[in-house]
């Protein structure tokens, strides 16, 4: 079983960034233990600040991986062209976001993205990755 | 540790209703197989149609449990008084929705309650709750 | 055949509520003068302010009725559930007011529960029923 | 007692045009069967995709017909000048729409006219029209 | 010198509509008291319902005549081909109005029309044409 | 002299939630106080989380007390019902609430409900109760 | 007869200022032509820069004078105190304007004095004034 | 105990502006009354219809008085600058309206100086000043 | 094969009109190069400035043409009305506008009819028509 | 002759990507047969999914080339960039698209890169990059 | 070299109002500091709250000096006449600000003079004004 | 001490690109200039027409840098994730523009990065960064 986690941008500052926001552990530490927790599943892991490299990597993945877990970041309010590229594959996609986003600024109440995932999990901090793991394994496992 | 799971309007014909959208599975059979898996959890259950009974359930339980699982269900998008509810208690609050909420109507892509929930799961059937209860059960245990 | 009437919030105040606006009979007087017009139909009648018990009344006769005459009141502006209740059930509603909603204030002229009713019969009074009944009485003797 | 029916643009192609929608019977075929059963009542009718036309024929008959029965076709979105002519005459119009408008485009829940209008019909077919001429002709006999 | 008063939709009933709103007296006895204080001026008249004449009236006298009074009634707020026409002509065109638009529907604050004429009077009843007229006749004596 | 206070939506809690907001004095203490200070008059309470029955209790006093006193906590932006009921009755309301709602969310700044009432007192805590009472009993007593 | 004209923010700096927009002509140039042609009537004058300071004006003139002819500038656009005053008063406005606000800047499109004035005019330049006072000074000598 | 009243535009008219709007009392013979009632505390008066001044006069009050009763007449609904002089000054200041700002024009909805206020008194004619005083004089008194 | 080309409003005054935007060809020398250039197309034209006289000629070749080529002039963004004609009829249509609608007036920049035709061509002067009628008949010879 | 096509986001997939809305074919293949057909050209070509190469490539061929045909994908719903670098170039640009992006979700109906470009065609599938190449190979044998 | 500094609205209260967000400083001061500093330049300054007043400067400076320093305050997003007067005058206007108005209540982040001013500076507290003047010096010395 | 000053999309055409509105003077001369006149200062530049190297430089500069200038172009209008660069870095950001953006196209007037700079500078040419580099220069030299 192969599954792919894509940070877009800024989530290559976790743990040096606004902590009281997102913590202050880095991802590759969370990745690291992920790998532990899901011995049976091939994890891949790629973040870009580039939008276009997030699409490239969809596309790579999108027609033979078992799921994507997508934070788009900051792409997540603004980026129709992360929407189409989750519609185009074939591969099913989820949205996670570490915080609250609707607890936010208003502009990001509204995800781009969301229509074309079969599901979204956020406010929950790293575990937002891991319960989209428990699912795409739990669905596999059946 | 006590977990209450709060169903809103319309979700007592679930396995009735709509079944392509939410699929043929009666709620309570779900119910029965979750407390089966989290043997150590005490998982209390409550549907209302009614907005004002939905909020006298959450001040009864939102002070002494340790989770509130809520699908609020069309109240989700009108229903100031429910997120005053969540505001006023003390217990964690994740919002759950069967179905992914922003591939649908546009006036179901706001909640009004998501704000004061620490965060949100949609668009992943039955297993939105699954996950909602492993997240705070994961907690608990840490 | 069976058809239910369903009057939603300050209905019960007919005949003496704002009587320039709704007139000056009572429901009842005229609900009787319908059960005589209409002796072949079982005609049953519901009032309630509460909004969950108006979808709780759908949801026991949206199965097995032949036809749900629904004046929502105020909650016709307001009401994503009473949609989404009347979405799920299977027997046809027609919704009806006795004012014309579109000639007062502009809250008025949106209804959330249309789209999901096969018609709408609003601003001819009482006869606004009648007509409802009409239809669905002409319905069945085909 | 004069009654006429007036419709608006595109319905000169009933029974031709979009039959999922509109259904596949002709008008003047409805027309013929409405006449037969309202034998008391002389019923006009007029067609035109022009809305001047349609102006030109409220106005001719406003002030002395029983009543109008006004399927204004698209014009009910965009004609201000329709509605102005039923506010300047002085018999009642019935706005009538064989497809239920709300669950439509959202530039057709908006009806200019309707304000105008002593009530509204919709949703329900050829139907729509009889449901009219009944008001009418009822209030006429008492 | 000629100047032409188009009249718009509904304009042919004055004297006859809403007189609490528009007066008591038909356009043509009007025109005549027009004619005998404007005794040097060919004053044309044209009224129609039907929005495309308004615009063929406006392309015939809109590169010979020295003035177009227009008042286009409910399509001041509606025709974006008015507009055109009147963008496309190279005659001035001032704009009337009998009533006060702004102190209307807010439907009727907006004149599509208004940008590409010269100028604009409302609110002074039969006196906005006489003004307009002054306008156009005094400009032509310097 | 019979006046109704009629407190909405997690009003209940009052001295026990956000008491930075709401302050930490459990209401029936603050109207214990009332019906000390106000003896002459007559002082009713109603507290519900349900819509519905604050519209029940509204008809029930609306016609035979002198004066109504409303709180109705969130439901004030989003509660046509409850706006009609007001304008049903014929006992004077007045709208109150503790914190300064215009200081809050921005869907908190319209009340659908202050239209139809006579007046609105807010911002100051309990004292919003005591003047809307002096207000009731001053009249009164002239 | 006794007319006011008043002129609000930056009409001092006519002939001066933008000369494309608002001609190159000082106004009391065009004031004492005005008094010339129009002899019989008693013409007063004001112009302020300060919003409060054309209230105070209208306020002394609107209860005696028989017309107030108000240019308010930008406040056309901004003004709620001056749209009350001229309802508080008892005189008859009307509203002119140089330039045709309808063709510059959306934000000129709506005026919030126009719906308490009888009658606007604008865009014919100086003349707006001049047609204003053959209002008042018409409607007078009748 | 010194507490200013401050007065917008147009309040100088009181008694003679809109009667049936705003009552047939001057505002000078009411603050009598309340001196009279309210001999132990210092009340000073100021009115004017130049928003600077206003300004001015919140300024002078602002650091020293005990409370400031506002009521900003039309400036309410446009006036930034005084809502920064409430927030710049350190006196509490009500906002005070006589007549129900929400039952009128959609504009007069919104207060731009609510949120700096402590509260807001609303729609109760004179009275709403007088519960404004007794607000400030109670909680001085304890 | 048989192509028509309906022009819409304004149309007619082509080579007199707007010359810097429109051209100062006129439509019929076109028509006559495109008559030669496409020998084996049978090419229909008509023109008008009334809606409803082009909703007729659509009525007229929407059963039996190949394709029909339409520039509704300024109805592109007001009618709902051809809209509706489009959709009826089941010849394919393709939108055409000589200037760029999108750099023009934002309320020319939504196309009405749009959704309902094949594909739009614009911006390219009277290109726009051949590269259309290249579109059919390279269609039609495959 | 030289003329480049530049495709955005998503664009690499074309006929493996939702083949129902952008059919089977790969891009590549059309390449091919343009070239044929348009053999005095020369035909260059470039694919990205990030918006900045697209820029650069517009830098690039924008002050040499005798035409760009540009796709943009979704990103002609967002970037300004991509404006500004067609505003910034000498080289005249069209539009295209595959789908009729009017009859997609509301999202699409905005191009933010029309305004700059000198015309657009849309919906026409892969003939709309045809035509604008027949525009551009015409434009420059005149 | 003449250049004068306007300040708006509760400007008059620097180093008194809310000072974490203003800073601590008296304008006085930073003008002497300024003058120092700029020793060849004429420093004039001008405060005033009200809006007319600052207009009335404006005029008196804008045909004369070499350059206007204007911080409207709270005008800067309600005043469409100052707005006007910085077009009617032909000296170049710079806007500056204290806070960073973007970071700040949304109606603060449209300022209605800054499109007729040639620049802004904002958020730099005290340097806004001091970059301003080395702007306008350094462009005279060249 | 170490500024970087960061130019986003297009800015590398500048001297080549529509020189009316901003200049024919290519920034590295400019820069060239800046270097000499602030000798102290260690400058670097970067530019990037791709938004995710943006963020990459920033990240890069953000945590070590005493200062950065950044002029986003066309992602000031756009990017939410340049907004989230910069709040997530430590050092302080000047956003700075060549011409005066509230002047131009209304999408041009929103900045979603200013909020998170400490300030910004528009409108003045080259000198928006020459005055930029002022402020941090001067800051550091206290």
């Amino acid at each position: 079983m192969k599954i792919i986690i894509i940070n877009g941008p800024n989530l290559n500052l976790l743990g040096k960034r606004e902590k009281e926001v997102y913590g202050d552990q880095k991802f590759e530490n969370f990745l690291n233990k992920l790998k532990n927790e899901f011995g049976g599943v091939d994890i891949a892991y790629f973040q870009s600040n580039v939008e276009g490299e997030l699409i490239n990597r969809i596309h790579e993945t999108g027609f033979t991986y078992d799921g994507i877990i997508l934070n788009a970041g900051a792409y997540t309010h603004t980026s129709v062209a992360i929407r189409d590229a989750i519609a185009a594959v074939t591969t099913d996609v989820i949205e996670v976001h570490l915080s609250n986003i609707f607890a936010r600024e208003s502009f990001r109440h509204e995800s781009l993205i969301a229509p074309k995932c079969i599901g979204s999990i956020s406010g929950l901090g790293m575990e937002s990755y891991r319960l989209a793991l428990l699912y795409f394994s739990g669905k596999n496992s059946k």
